[in-house]
Parts: structure tokens; sequence; C-alpha cells
């Protein structure tokens, strides 16, 4: 894998009506974000967006020029509310249609005589788009510029990353450090504001948790230096002794 | 609860590095939109932005103006990452400090001794904005104008969402049907295209599902007309029904 000494972002964009209704529980941000988190990828929007070619073609195109990566997730099975496809094409004023190679793989993944119709429309794509190798079910996701549309089902997406891995060029990959302990948060607001304020380029976060009657507080500390995480930590941990605070194992 | 016989949509805007990151699963969406769907308001597009002022205030503006309801959950508690209502107020250019009710209600909520420099941070909220009571933990969540913020723990987000019952002003209310059968998407493909092209205003979507092994698809037939759903939904059946295809018992 090839590294940028730089910050390196990007933004996924999830489709699909089953989301947005709350049918389906996404859960295709979380695998994608720890892959991303190993390439040195950060993930710095979000969107979710319905089954609407002028919703997608919008979302696209307004991402797609201010984060390096893009990646879509749904809408490229074979039926109706499948546009992603057709979609991406007009976001890049490209053509729709039969993608050769797409087409090739295709027909020799299912036998001749179950490339149904509906299959076949998987391998309508937009025009020059490379292919990105499906382990799981035949079906490619593709790659426009910058964009990576992948599928909705999450052991299918998961079983596509491996093949894009020397394909994402990642900047510093980030590190992190939790520490989880027995208070509330207002306990130590105030201190970790400071230390917050001291680290400029590292960032703190407090998340409260409450599970099975137990109350608590995780810090995550995150940098792409791992000795300034260690610093950091360090000095939290120093004022969370001194206020008598418990730190729990837990994580 | 009043009702309007339109169409009411709304945005959610989830702030938070943590979910971004991969560290914390998101379920607050699911249940907004679980809440939202009883009350006739369809969730249209979500997004998720990092503990950043600027991007919060910007994605809140432009949602705002294209949505009846913006909801955001996440960000207002005691830490130094809890940005919401300082970058609420900035969006509305509203004075942040401190709100009298807010702040009472905080204070009786804790005993005076615990009434902490951290926890009078969460009494600083957007000038004039009006409460969202919290039974869980005290902190109240506010409104100003569409824009409803929430806390990002589930549990207590959860618990606050019955005392706005009676603000929301829902529209139709969205009703939906499911069909699970036995094969896969490419099979019902061209069937079920044909039969969104008659319903047009039917949401028909279709779900690939493949669980310990079975595989199946779910169509999901979406309409505020329960009449029009029975109708779509046995044209639906009588085609898989002539295709041979198993309907499963599975919700």
């Amino acid at each position: 894998m090839k590294k940028a000494n730089k910050k390196v972002n990007a933004a996924i964009i999830i489709i699909g009506n089953e989301i947005l209704s709350g049918r389906t529980q996404d859960i295709n941000l979380m695998i994608l974000s720890k892959w991303l988190n190993g390439l040195g990828v950060k993930i710095e929007e979000v969107r979710i967006v319905p089954d609407n070619e002028i919703a997608i073609v919008h979302t696209v195109n307004f991402l797609r020029k201010r984060f390096n990566y893009i990646f879509t997730t749904g809408g490229i099975g074979p039926t109706h509310d499948d546009i992603t496809s057709k979609s991406i094409a007009n976001a890049f004023n490209l053509k729709y249609g039969k993608h050769k190679q797409a087409y090739k793989l295709l027909e020799n993944y299912y036998e001749s005589k179950n490339f149904t119709t509906g299959r076949k429309k998987m391998a309508k794509l937009p025009a020059k788009s490379s292919l990105i190798l499906n382990p799981s079910s035949g079906a490619p996701g593709f790659i426009v510029e910058n964009v990576y549309c992948l599928p909705g089902v999450p052991s299918i997406l998961n079983s596509m990353l491996g093949g894009l891995n020397n394909k994402i060029v990642g900047g510093k990959k980030i590190y992190s450090n939790t520490i989880n302990i027995k208070t509330v948060e207002s306990e130590i607001a105030s201190s970790l504001e400071k230390t917050q304020r001291k680290y400029k380029n590292t960032e703190i976060g407090s998340y409260p948790f409450f599970k099975q009657g137990k109350i608590g507080v995780s810090i995550v500390i995150r940098s792409s230096e791992k000795n300034i995480i260690n610093k950091c930590s360090n000095e939290i941990k120093k004022f969370i002794k001194k206020k008598g605070i418990k730190i729990l194992e837990r994580n």
C-alpha cells in the first residue's frame, strides 16, 4: 500500500429507502470506517439518501469534489429500485449501458441458462468504469474517478474490500486510545477541556455509557502520532487519579 | 396529535466523531424513523457530521429550509466536544448563553452541591429556544424553529420522544407490507418493475437476505393508502405464485 504523508479523507453515501425508513439497520458505515481507518483514510461525512436519482446525482456531485474518496453502498442489484449505476453515470455525464468486462464476468459466474435478463442489468454500468470484483456473489462493484460503488448487503460488501486495499492511497494512520472511568462527564469536563486546549491536533472525545446499571465515561484520544496519544493519555490519567476516579477495565 | 393531510418530511443530523470513526454504532436513526413513521413524518435524508462547528452550522442551515423537521442527535452534554447548542445558536444568529428555564430545571434536578460547572454548561442554550424535557437524566434538549436537538445516548433520546408527540404535526401515515419469498432478486426483477410502473405513488423495495445459509428476498410495499398496499401486494403474490416461488413466514 502506497502512503501519502498527509490527511486523506472520505465521505460515504448510503443509498436506500430501507435505511431511512428504519426497516434496515445500517452496519456498512462501521465496516467501512474500520477498514478505512486501517488504510489511513478518515471518514468526515456520511449522507443517507433515498433511492432517488436526483438525490443521488446531487449528493455525489457535491461530495466528490470535496473529499479524496467517495464510497457508495446499495442500489447495484438487479431490481427496479437499484438505480445507483444509472445515477452515477448521470452524475459524471457518462453513457450507461452494457459493460463488456462486467458482462463477461457475470456470464462466466452464472451458467448461461441462469444469466437472466434481471442479472444482465447488473452488467449495465457507467462507460469506462473499472470493476470491483465480488468474491461472494459475482456481481461487481465499480469505480468512476474517486467514487467507489459497493453493494448494500454487508457480508458481500465486506468481502469486496480486500480487493481494494492496494487501490486506496491512504494518509497517516489514525491511532486511538480509550480510557474508561467510573464517573460522570461533568466531573471531568473542565480538566478534559484544558487538556484538549493543550493538545490542539489531538482529538479528545468523551462518551458517557450506561450499561446494566453501571455508568461511566469513555475518553477516546485520537491522533496520527502514537507518542502524542501516550503523552496526552498520561496527562488525563494524572488528573483522573488526582480526583480519586476509578479507571475501569472495559473495551 | 394534529394531522396535516399532506406529506411531511424530516432530515436527521447525527453529530459525532465517534459515529464517523466507527467507534459507536448509531441506532438513533432507527429509533427516530420508527417514531416518526408513526406520526406520519418521512425521513428523507440523514447526514452524519463531525464535532465541528462549521460543519454543523452549514448542515443545519442547508437542511432546515428544505425539510419540515430537522432532528439532531448528540453533542449536548457537558464536555468540550459537546458543541451542538453553540453551533445551533450560530446557525440561527442567536445568542448562546444561560437559559433561565433550563438552569432552574437542572438546579432542581441536581442537589445544589452537585450542580457543578460542567453541568451548568448544559443550561447554556440558544436564546429563546424551547426545552425538550428529559425524564431520564435531567439535561433537556431544545427546539429552535423547526430544529429539534436531542442527546446522543439512545436510551435517553428514546425517553424524550414521548414528550414531543403533540409538538410534531405529521402528515399522512405511511403503512407498509412485507412479502418474504424464497428466490433471488433477478427472478422477480422484471415482474416487480412492471408492478412498480403501474403503482407510481407506491414505493416498492426489493431487499435480498442471506441468513444462516438461507437466501430470499423481502419485497416491501409502502404507501399512505392501506387499500393500495393490499391491491399491490395481491398483484405481487399473483406473479409469485405463477412463477412457483415459495412465500416465507418471516419478519
